[in-house]
């Protein structure tokens, strides 16, 4: 008898489909392609010679490559455990190393989450735009979304966390340098959505992916040290927050994390368990060697090169592009975000853009849980050097003057 | 408002508790411990130098390394990939790379599965006792349990894969030196599987994490080659086959693989992207150059430890044990099953052990789906050198004779 293989999925995978940004990945290796489309830091970047220097020393003594090739704790590489809330107290929330679990990248902290909370009809406030990738990890517990207040909207939804036929389970919230919008909440936001939540009840799953890529101005608090201030401590508090060494030292390592209360954590490493028993050892060991001694140098190179190309792309945009577009201009992260006149459609945009002048972007509506932004992209600007990318926005500018023309 | 976490988290998640195997890892660390508890290789036979070469490699070359730390794709390194495609082809299953899915480990397969085929109150055929991790991994999903057609007991279940108001999603099974009691399926008993589960169209899950661990007699075609036989090719077939690095390279790397039809790869490779984009590509690369390059010498060398081992452990058994005990005598893998006299409980054993010989294992109630096995208990045989683990077994039969006495 042959298996009728999608007959025999659960029904929540019989509607899974893949992802714009992945598929469009795949363009990055065709030549002459000039891709915006990954999220993806400049390799230049990454600190190669400390990384292999690391690994060396780790795996160049039979104790500690012991330790580096075994089965470790679920809950992490104890030494970069404690690293972590060093670094989180410094950012203003007092952390013991039982506040944090280490993940493999900042993606498995959402799909935890997701398995931690999420049942069929349960809701989840997101931004609309917000991040594929966080609408992924929750979309495969078949949740609904409802708008998360934020700039432009400062209602909290009016039933919290517990009774009512409609059960809000966690507001999702990108406070620094949104991906896809590159916008951040200033910090009267931040306040409000704290206290909005405290108010009703309501967990703040915080993404922080950004918030060290800021080109302008100073740092905010996270919402997270906003709430710990709020309720005396992380462990009263009800934020959870998922950080990443991904936009900072690499991505493929694969090293994110999760701070937040105690209670939650204690259930997140039983996911983990099930999940994928630990996030490898020599990686975890490598970047906790490399961030802990890297100098501030590091950062102030990445946070230099990343400001000069949001700044060329700021003004290749000014240049090229039609009078009837509009675009964000964030203060840091990695994406600036296109509201083409409302008649347009991204992807059929997409489709000729590709054709025409070889350059690739993310159509905006995937970002969106509703479907709406058809009209909308997402352009990142971390990648390509200045040079390459004007030239690509120039092309792209081109395509877009001619759809406007006809 | 304080939140409630407890009433906040998924129904399904507030019954989930910890694994009786990691606890216990973490008794390994304090002074004067035997354990037998953790499924765990001998770190003295891992390849720490081709691994420590591997690494400075990828590392030392700014090209290989920028692949090495930037995003890459959800399917898994492609080099990688074509390996394994070529090593299964080796054990007789004609594979594409489009075919092999790369998963952190083998537990991260064991959790995909569970996400694409179950439901809530899906029936999964699973043997009695079997893998702890695989129980947790689909326990998530709150499936039924059935009991496995295998040594003993060659009924198939009269329900399949689709129809009845029973739903049999799949048959979980390790055909060699199962964990946790180290006994396989005959070449006879593999043929009934395959054919049984064939005629019903119900998929089976094959665990082969301890395929090439063999001490005694030649290999035996997996459940995935027999039937890629039947049908006349992997893609026309019912076998999920999920192999590992984990036991023959190095744990930590957290490297295994998915070997399945294209229409179920298809699938779980959107499951890799939602759950966390990718294996970490450096691991993937370090462990691509090592399988790839080791000698035949490196298996050699595991086999031929490890059986002195089991057979230490067996001689150790006999000699201390009590003859009201029964276990078992594997040909391979690392495990040794021990039933006690009925009226013993294992867990209070271990807590005896523990504290009047320092000597840990696992109680066997948890590798059992129904709560039964309360007079049962692994041993494992490959991590401790012949002398300790003597020593540990012949304080343990004391525990047990003083157990029996009174």
């Amino acid at each position: 008898m042959t298996i009728d293989w999608e007959g025999s999925f659960a029904p929540r995978m019989r509607r899974a489909k893949g992802s714009a940004i992945r598929e469009l990945l795949k363009l990055l290796d065709e030549p002459g392609i000039i891709s915006f489309a990954g999220g993806i830091p400049d390799p230049a970047l990454f600190p190669r010679e400390e990384i292999a220097a690391a690994a060396q020393r780790i795996l160049g003594d039979p104790r500690t490559a012991a330790a580096a090739l075994q089965y470790a704790p679920s809950e992490g590489y104890a030494p970069l455990r404690r690293f972590i809330a060093g670094a989180m107290a410094e950012r203003g929330v007092a952390c013991a190393v039982d506040n944090i679990l280490i993940t493999s990248g900042s993606q498995q902290a959402l799909d935890f989450i997701g398995r931690l909370f999420l049942a069929p009809g349960d809701t989840v406030l997101v931004a609309r735009p917000t991040y594929l990738g966080a609408l992924q990890a929750f979309g495969a517990h078949e949740p609904l979304y409802e708008p998360l207040p934020g700039p432009g909207s400062n209602r909290m939804p009016e039933s919290g966390g517990s009774g009512g036929a409609r059960r809000v389970k966690f507001a999702y919230a990108i406070a620094d340098f949104q991906n896809p919008t590159g916008e951040s909440l200033s910090l009267a936001e931040r306040r409000d959505l704290v206290a909005g939540a405290a108010a009703l009840g309501l967990p703040i799953v915080e993404d922080a992916a950004y918030e060290l890529l800021r080109y302008d101005g100073d740092m905010l608090p996270s919402l997270l040290a906003l709430d710990a201030a709020r309720a005396g401590g992380i462990d009263a508090g009800s934020v959870l927050y998922c950080g990443t060494f991904s936009k900072t030292i690499a991505p493929a390592l694969r090293i994110g994390w999760i701070a937040a209360p105690r209670a939650v954590i204690d259930k997140l490493v039983l996911i983990k368990q099930a999940s994928d028993l630990h996030t490898s050892t020599l990686d975890q060991m490598i970047l906790h060697e490399v961030a802990s001694t890297i100098s501030a140098d590091h950062l102030a190179r990445i946070r230099r090169t990343y400001r000069s190309r949001r700044d060329a792309m700021l003004a290749a945009l000014s240049a090229c592009f039609p009078a009837s577009c509009r675009w964000t201009r964030p203060a840091g992260g990695m994406f600036v975000w296109v509201t083409l006149p409302a008649h347009l459609d991204a992807e059929d945009l997409l489709r000729r853009s590709l054709a025409e002048a070889k350059v690739a972007f993310v159509p905006g509506a995937s970002f969106h849980a509703d479907g709406t932004g058809r009209n909308t992209l997402r352009l990142n600007f971390s990648l390509n050097a200045e040079a390459i990318a004007t030239e690509g926005l120039r092309r792209l500018g081109g395509v877009l003057h001619r759809a406007l023309a006809g």
